[in-house]
């Protein structure tokens, strides 16, 4: 049996500024019915599984041996960039939460399930939607990424609350932001027709200004001490930093998964990559020169290297010129480490915000960005399609994509710039009131809340080893160290 | 030179209830010849070249044209397909066998060395085999995956015996497990007809109970106490959570890639996706339910996110509506993590059987279950032809799958659906009755089976920094926690 | 607020046998202005931009429908092979350079940075010879492809010098080398007419050869102790371990993508597993004959498992029996292990040289193997033409691969084979005189070579938590055990 184990537990070693935690403390408070989260997961699952018994099909496969063929090429064009978003979303996105030393089961938990439970909560309202306006709803790979994509705007809007909220309150948020999701992608693409086929203002945008809502509504005015549990180790900086690069590897793929297959699509991966490599160069520059002795700030690394891939999203499909990219992700790379440096203090400071992640820094300044990049982009196009040098990019054939400058007149160029700016504003807008409204929500006693002096700490979620558990006053200090040396 | 180094080492601070370990003797058993796996593996690899040199070659290139486009096309339809499944096996289940926190180098390292070796293992015997039917055996992507899936039931099969085996043991079990599995495969599939295109059957019930087998065998009816290096910490528990992440992003792929391409194949991805997504969900809830405080349990959600996947295997193609997958999803997960709570510690109890990794649960019961809903799905399916709203997704094109309802009679229906349970208790006889045998060959003194406090220590396998050398009793305490520190 | 934090740090614990370090003194000596990296670096990026926008630009969007069709289709058959290799240079390649304990954020950022700047670098270099040819250059995948292609010789090179080097260093040496290496491939591939589809002889044999040589001129005769930060510990060797693994699986995709698509892209991927898979296997087998009790080297199994691949790719295409890669594979394997155990130990006593990672076990042997084992495979192939046996794989068609025997005359297979003699000769002559020319302007002042006892630590380049720093005289060792704990 572990010597760990065996030793009596009568001392906790852990020091901290709070009220020392009794053994039994370490669990949910009293006002939380011990199994809420369960039995309203389970029943949700029971729900969807009723939902689909009776709206869901999948599409009849095809008669003709042609269209098989169709069909079967248009499977291994899109399943590998289904994958890579999987990868993104799943271990790239789980790894960059683990920069919270002792929350990384948690973080990489209940991203997972929010990813699972936000993308079945996604299908069931898609088919039900489509149920009235059609019957049977038909289950494609292409409406499974629609349903990711509402996803991922949980899993970003988590990021300015996380480890100071409990499952209940992230599962309560994902309830009620993909409806609000759905409504305010349709206001901006469908009614307003904004371009944004990488999800910079309708992800993004949305997304960030959601969370900061939430965290406005949620945590109110009282400005909270750094935890002694929320700083960094080299160790968990590193395993973000994984997280990261996963993310950056992939994410040409996010951006050109919806794009129109041929040129678009390469254009879409071309641009994606040169914003990142920009940002990845940018970021070190910027970080470099705002930090003291001219050293790294790991955070910035962790999200500058990213912001590219935020800000490209709009523009990514787009006629311009490769230039254009690279300048793009320099500049946002900037917008995201001054973030960090001066932006998010000062939030802190004079609005009580608390953005654990700095979303308002990787998604929502980049994110900004890049949306008044593709209003600038349209006006330059249609400029040149009567100009001179450009004109070798822009006559994209009609099939190819949507956001050839040739297509409107400079009126109708004009006319599309101010719906990607209105676009943006509605995503502003929208997200922020429904975030304040939610984050209300999120403040019932009964979502259990964990109290502070429990926060980011993996003990109150998990069944694990207690790390401050093994050594009491018998134990000789060597005992302690070997102890300790055996958790290690 | 290093501190830690230089420091004399007389005093082992390693506690632990065995017999003090002295230097020397963190070395294999005097039974053991020191040579026999190097020499023995050599051997192996010398005659895999020579038998590839007499017997092995590639296909002819196409001559024409339009082979040589089709070649390039189906290539690029089942090598993204492929490289996912290699991720699978090598980094994914790599990192899923990580929760032992000592023992991550050789966990991870054995399973790497006998995915090759029984990789090459399984060529050498199907090129044997076709040898003497049709002459030189011709090599491809196709071939190689059908080699990997039988060096799959290796990998899993370790998984009961998992650190108290040395890689001897493992290696002979290889030896032995893929011509048992190619055989059962043959009986299961050839003979008895049972449809199974994940692999539910012929790979995840038969290497599980062939696992059980083995331990079974070889550990005896001595019950062990729980080693002090055998309970997970939250680092490694950390690692392994990663490890399934990535086996469940890239699952669909292992499901799919041997589906007709086009709808079958589209179906199998979306079937999967729905299965493990269910079972993500679903484990938490069961998990949440069953342990103290609504905790969660580590073990619980790396094993119970995956079992969809194991048990949508044997379906993932037929032609049933979404719900099916969800529901199979839902109930494999509820049964994994029962049996992680229940049944291991009960078959420990009363069989004395060692289950290390809890390969019972993860793909014994899954496998039953979806073994079980492959015979259910056929009836349904075949009652639906001539039925009501189901018609929509049964004329599957004939050439399309051949797990199509339609092409049963009803009578035909029900003789399939048996010969699934047919295939499955062969799977479940065949290879407990052989995971026996293999297993008592294992307990051959020249294995060089690791002593009782050896095991879960990657000191007898690996040339490392001994975690527990560098204290001695002339340090301070302030040097031990320095010295430990550098480790850290 | 920390607990850690709060402490005054009046004494650092961190023993070592240099001078102790004062708390201002962990930064760059003061020869180096402060801010010369990031504004140097700033200044390339600005450089990079402007020539973007001045003579890149993208291809024209193909106008027909089945253009269109065609460019898809090529999309989707290059792309996922391009992603993978993503992978293996970001992700893994980061992995594999976490072995050294305290630098793993040093390693992988500038790993990162350097495939970044190299990859623009190579970028910018083709864009102006293209442009003195041709006029506007046009970026796609391909492009992208041969420029990163050139960046990992960089990232090969670093290697040699890994952890006693500034980023500034770095990047002087990326400048160097990426033309030099397009002078070389030059040289090599269009010159001399060798074939070398994997990059055996241009990228790795070049890359290791131009690192020693740089090594080399750097660090001159002085013999170093082994600096106590260099130890790999068992939680380093398994991160990096990860990384060869992830390597290891996707090699095939490096070697492959430049294939033509089709037979030869498919052999060439048959061929490299096979090589892997046999280095795998006989890794371990060497490893466990030249260490003491039959125990493995970490070291050798991260380096040896992945030498097959590197000494595949100058053959991986041509027509041979897939005996040939399994044979290649397992000497190649043989050579890396022997020069680590051997001549590394050798090359640091005899000629003082330093090779951190063992890039000339890595990539040196295999790579000179790999070529002459193409020079012979082309003698082999030009015999068994005419031959007995061999001739079903022989007759590729003149499309599919310009390496069939098939096209040279005994006497041109004669020519053909010293070819590719005469390239290996080339890429070490030419690039060990560039890289001591190179090594020798690393040593300019300004470029803040880190002093010996600030090598191989985060710190120095970092903003970390300083894992020495908490731990004052005050504290009692309860105290110090917590706070250390609280950071492991």
């Amino acid at each position: 049996m572990s010597a760990v184990g065996l030793l009596p537990r009568t001392q906790s070693l852990h020091r901290s500024p709070f009220p020392p935690v009794r053994p039994g403390m370490a669990a949910l408070p009293s006002a939380c019915p011990r199994h809420l989260l369960p039995l309203s997961l389970g029943l949700f699952q029971g729900a969807v599984v009723l939902f689909f018994a009776l709206f869901v099909t999948y599409d009849k496969p095809s008669a003709r041996a042609e269209d098989a063929n169709l069909a079967a090429n248009q499977l291994h064009g899109i399943f590998p960039l289904f994958q890579d978003i999987q990868v993104m979303l799943v271990v790239g996105l789980g790894l960059l939460l683990m920069f919270l030393p002792r929350y990384g089961l948690s973080a990489v938990t209940h991203n997972f399930l929010l990813l699972n439970f936000s993308t079945q909560w996604a299908l069931v309202l898609k088919g039900l939607l489509h149920h009235f306006q059609h019957g049977q709803a038909h289950l494609d790979l292409h409406n499974l990424l629609t349903a990711e994509f509402a996803a991922v705007t949980v899993l970003i809007s988590v990021g300015a609350i996380l480890g100071r909220t409990s499952p209940c309150q992230l599962l309560v948020m994902a309830v009620c932001e993909v409806p609000i999701y759905f409504t305010s992608e349709w206001a901006i693409i469908t009614c307003l027709g904004s371009l944004d086929v990488g999800g910079t203002i309708t992800i993004h945008v949305f997304s960030c200004y959601f969370g900061l809502g939430v965290s406005k509504a949620l945590f109110g005015t009282a400005r909270r001490l750094v935890h002694p549990k929320e700083t960094p180790t080299p160790r968990s900086d590193l395993l973000s930093l994984v997280g990261t690069l996963i993310l950056w590897v992939f994410w040409p793929s996010f951006v050109a998964v919806l794009c129109q297959p041929g040129d678009a699509q390469h254009r879409a991966i071309l641009n994606t990559f040169l914003a990142m490599s920009a940002s990845a160069v940018t970021t070190v520059v910027a970080s470099s020169l705002l930090e003291r002795n001219s050293k790294l700030s790991p955070g910035h690394v962790q999200n500058g290297s990213l912001a590219g891939g935020v800000a490209i999203g709009a523009v990514a499909d787009m006629a311009m010129l490769p230039v254009a990219a690279l300048a793009l992700g320099s500049l946002s790379a900037v917008a995201c480490v001054l973030g960090f440096r001066f932006l998010t203090p000062l939030l802190a400071r004079k609005l009580a915000l608390q953005d654990q992640c700095g979303i308002h820094n990787l998604h929502g300044l980049p994110g900004i960005l890049g949306a008044m990049a593709s209003a600038a982009a349209i006006l330059v196009a249609s400029e040149d399609t009567s100009g001179s040098h450009f004109s070798q990019v822009s006559p994209v054939g009609g099939n190819a994509s949507e956001a050839a400058g040739g297509q409107w007149g400079n009126h109708g160029a004009g006319r599309q710039a101010l719906c990607q700016v209105a676009g943006l504003a509605v995503a502003i807008g929208g997200s922020l009131l429904a975030g304040l409204l939610t984050g209300t929500v999120l403040r019932l006693p009964c979502l259990a809340q964990p109290p502070e002096q429990l926060c980011f700490d993996d003990a109150l979620y998990f069944k694990v080893q207690d790390q401050a558990e093994s050594s009491g006053p018998g134990s000789t200090t060597e005992e302690g160290a070997m102890a300790l040396k055996e958790r290690v």
